[in-house]
């Protein structure tokens, strides 16, 4: 490993200043980018001028930096869980035109939900979920599915640091445990204004050939409709994508 | 720019790694990404095995590389041409609900039609289109839209250099010409089987408060079906997005 110091530093800072902006879409100034990335302002100065030539980052009128076009559509080539994604979309699609709410499509990765697709059109409640983003395990539908699935040990770990994300979250280990324990038994989850107040979410497992959980799909909607009639529709719907995974 | 030649080569044979593939999804050998990028294969292989460990790049089973989540993750952070495809999104999903069809958002991008997004279910007819790629202007529906409204150096430049990618394409040059002239005219742009054999599609302008065209939505189709019936819809979401551009 000696002798590329000099590189490695170089893709290492410019990965850290992408991070940044996680969660900071509409921009980060150069002072703000230095900050959250950790990096000395010259050093994030120049790094960001380089990455703005090769349109990675984009400079706006105002001198925010974004995330530029190139890196999106280099991102677009990736096989994000093994095509998971590509052979969902589909059947995503046939469950948003028989609900016409919010479809998540989320896989776990660590302690978190990662959320690799969310339908929506202009009907839909309001959401936080984008394609690319995390949410914790124990707070949305999708989580708790994969949770609920999860090894014994990351069950543990969640369910010992779990916190309210509104005042309805479950997050007393007691509680939560039964509630995993449940969606096993029933094969799939519920919450009620858990993660977004004013919405409800009901989601099931997508299975491999071996019936190991893969992945979880979800519909979050306004409280005031009933999640439950979803249930069938969802079913099928991860039923066939599950079937692509034989 | 001197002294910084090391760190600015590092990130450009990066690039040129991951630029290598565009239209190679399923994956790289060893011997064809140094082909692909133009780089000695001892400079790939340190350069992926960097990219492997940082999950910019993942290596399959079978010894193929791909791109990897963490790259897919960071491109969802761009503000695609100033947040365009997260404002259109959901004007383009009640347009796919209406139509069930391939549902197109594009842009131009130099000589090209670069696709924002593309909706499907598993009744629209298979397509090569795919968010973050790109197709000939003068061959697609959203492609003759954007060319039509074009600088006339970038319509010159095309027309002078179209080619055939079916026996239906048209590139005799006054024909085209005149093509280019009836979409100006009538408002939308139709093309039976010049790019895909089989479908026909039919596109319309998205504007911005100038009245300028900054995209294309449209539609494609089995050729069996008529795309006319869908210019209403068309026009509908397409006075949707242009309006959030106000």
């Amino acid at each position: 490993m000696a002798g590329r110091s000099s590189g490695r530093g170089v893709l290492e800072k410019a990965l850290g200043v992408l991070d940044a902006f996680e969660g900071r879409r509409d921009g980060l100034r150069l002072a703000e980018l230095a900050r959250h990335s950790g990096l000395p302002v010259t050093t994030v100065r120049r790094l960001a001028a380089d990455l703005v030539n090769r349109q990675v980052l984009e400079r706006l009128p105002d001198r925010r930096y974004v995330v530029g076009r190139r890196l999106w559509q280099l991102g677009l080539l990736a096989r994000v869980q093994g095509g998971l994604r590509d052979v969902a979309l589909p059947f995503l699609q046939d469950l948003y035109e028989a609900t016409r709410e919010n479809v998540h499509l989320a896989v776990r990765d660590g302690l978190q939900a990662l959320y690799l697709e969310r339908l929506y059109g202009r009907t839909s409640v309001p959401l936080v979920s984008r394609p690319g983003g995390r949410l914790p395990l124990h707070a949305t539908g999708v989580g708790k599915v994969l949770l609920a699935h999860a090894p014994e040990d990351v069950i543990a770990s969640v369910v010992a640091s779990a916190e309210k994300v509104t005042p309805y979250t479950i997050t007393e280990p007691g509680r939560l445990l039964r509630e995993l324990a449940e969606v096993r038994r029933r094969g799939y989850a519920r919450t009620v204004q858990e993660m977004t107040l004013g919405t409800c979410s009901v989601a099931v497992p997508v299975l491999d050939a071996s019936g190991a959980v893969v992945a979880s799909i979800g519909l979050v909607l306004a409280t005031r409709r009933d999640p439950g009639r979803h249930l069938a529709a969802l079913r099928v719907a991860a039923a066939g994508i599950s079937r692509t995974q034989h």
